[in-house]
């Protein structure tokens, strides 16, 4: 950087900005994703999810630098849930809340008993503390009226997601990891966008930390090894170093490939999808959610078709918890005809069933 | 399997066989995938490539056990080729080819300085000794006018493969890993066929070899740790192994699964070559390889566009050695237009040229 010519003025997207010369490196790539993702720079809400540890402090941190500087203008805010998982928790809520009130940020503070919610949904503690955690900056971005979440994940929360969906065999859509960029959910337009993802790695975040001498809090979940995404962190992923010393690079690319891979094949599955539901739309009423047509299914290549049956029962049921590939296997198996048998199980009770030429989808509350 | 009806005949594609009950689990299940993959039961000629290590030594027992047994019924030809890097490499050759005599089968054996080959083309060991190693095949099923070249690579070769692909950073076109079935190259008829890779695990040729009372060769470089092969054999899916304890079925499945998107993105590809190309075949003599269209190119979405590029690449020189993601990027800046240069560089000295809105090949020796 040319120490010189400090302030330059750039045009870019009709938006003139300082030179960001000046600010620290991290800030910098932190703008620049800012600029490559098209995310709003002044009038909006911005939700930052910070559990206090090294990666969601340093973002909080760029972020404020950003402001600071007149490169971002916009309302943020800092949300933090209470896991109520450790005895400190609401040390570590206090401490979040104290550094976003000295930055002079609001802040939104929640709640939530993660174990006892666990219990109820019958899942492991991981999965409940995250819907836990996203159902809240759900409810902070319409109480805050905001237009983008952000999230800390870096590129080391990439490459052990990459490692952990790989070990339970996953295929492309489970490979390409955690997303830059995505709709919070179906319903809304609120943005879920992880800034650091493709340029930070953890030590960045520790570094930045640092170098802003603020601390950060250690979260003891991030050091227990029943956990396997810290197995992988602590153990995995060094010994994959030994093979490659940029793996954490080297699996964010594979993830990257994928997703460029998943967008045609998802393309071309929304296409079978219409293709083979499109005669039926008025019956929609009758049987909530569309029946397919069998043999446009058959036609299909495999991987279009697996695809298309997975976005046909996320739309039926809501979701495509605990849906397994044996379940799609069985649905495939249907479009066998005769021998293949008229109905499919799915988990939860769902059925899906042959009936007509056409697989209908039938949901234990539809 | 029901011990008191033992030779029931079943009809299958055409022929009439005697059920496989008193076989083996081992060759019971290469019986079954030589059906799946439709492969020639009769009236051909078979090579099937044996180092004399378990995996080889099984697949070529189990096949002798099919054919005793008269489920199949082909020349099978016995084909090993000695590498000359390790000392007692000639012993090994006559153990393979005393295995094959008593067996009764026609044997063919070949030597290669694999260290000297490595030295000339550039290559590490493992590349020289499996290019010699399918140069000596082609060769041999030439000679024996084979339809067919058998290797025993089993579903932990296929887990190794993934996992070294991954550790590179490759896309869905390395992850999938070892194929079942290909055409030898791109210029025979010849097939090249692993009959193994989607059922057997070592432990299983090892276990068919002690059951039926042969001995296997231990290759030496099996245990070199030096070979990043045998590290991620060693040390690397033991690892993976307490994560997961069936991470061979995992890791298998998703090759499995990226076959099926790699096949759908292929089958683009090609359209695409074929569309960016199409008016320019007149000029096919005067450039050697087609030029293609950039803006046929450039409407494309990026990961049809790679793939087409890998192709006409690989069309116009003959391979893709060397051939990085980097050289595909410096081709994708040509199609941005002025901005973009007019020049890309391949290895070798090969060049990417645009001029008059197409991207032309020159290749050194074109």
């Amino acid at each position: 950087v040319n120490g010189k010519k400090k302030y330059s003025t750039k045009k870019r997207n009709g938006l003139v900005r300082a030179s960001p010369a000046k600010l620290t490196a991290f800030a910098r790539n932190l703008l620049q994703a800012w600029w490559t993702l098209a995310l709003p720079t002044a009038d909006a809400s911005v939700i930052v999810a910070v559990s206090g540890g090294a990666d969601s402090t340093a973002l909080l941190l760029a972020l404020d630098e950003l402001i600071k500087t007149k490169r971002l203008s916009f309302q943020l805010i800092v949300a933090h849930l209470d896991h109520r998982l450790r005895k400190q928790s609401s040390d570590d809520a206090r401490w979040v809340a104290s550094l976003a009130r000295e930055l002079g940020y609001d802040r939104q503070l929640g709640r939530a008993d993660v174990s006892k919610r666990a219990m109820k949904a019958g899942d492991n503690l991981e999965q409940a503390a995250r819907r836990a955690r996203y159902e809240f900056f759900a409810e902070t971005a319409i109480h805050k009226r905001a237009e983008v979440v952000l999230t800390a994940h870096t590129m080391d929360d990439q490459a052990e997601t990459v490692l952990l969906r790989l070990m339970r065999g996953s295929g492309a859509d489970g490979l390409i990891g955690i997303e830059t960029l995505r709709p919070f959910d179906s319903k809304s337009q609120l943005l879920l966008v992880r800034p650091l993802i493709s340029w930070a790695k953890r030590s960045d975040t520790e570094n930045y930390c640092r170098l802003r001498k603020i601390d950060f809090l250690a979260d003891e979940m991030n050091q227990d090894e029943r956990f396997a995404r810290v197995r992988v962190r602590k153990r995995l992923l060094p010994l994959m170093q030994s093979f490659n010393p940029r793996i954490v690079e080297a699996l964010t690319r594979t993830a990257e490939l994928l997703r460029d891979d998943v967008a045609v094949l998802d393309r071309a599955a929304d296409e079978l999808l219409r293709a083979a539901s499109d005669e039926m739309q008025k019956k929609r009423s009758e049987t909530k959610s569309l029946s397919l047509n069998v043999n446009v299914l058959t036609a299909a290549p495999a991987a279009i078709r697996r695809r298309a049956l997975r976005k046909w029962i996320a739309g039926g049921r809501g979701d495509l918890r605990r849906v397994e590939m044996a379940h799609l296997r069985g649905i495939e198996k249907l479009l066998e005809g005769g021998r293949g048998g008229r109905i499919a199980e799915l988990p939860n009770g769902d059925l899906v069933m042959r009936r007509r030429g056409r697989l209908e989808l039938r949901t234990r509350n539809g």
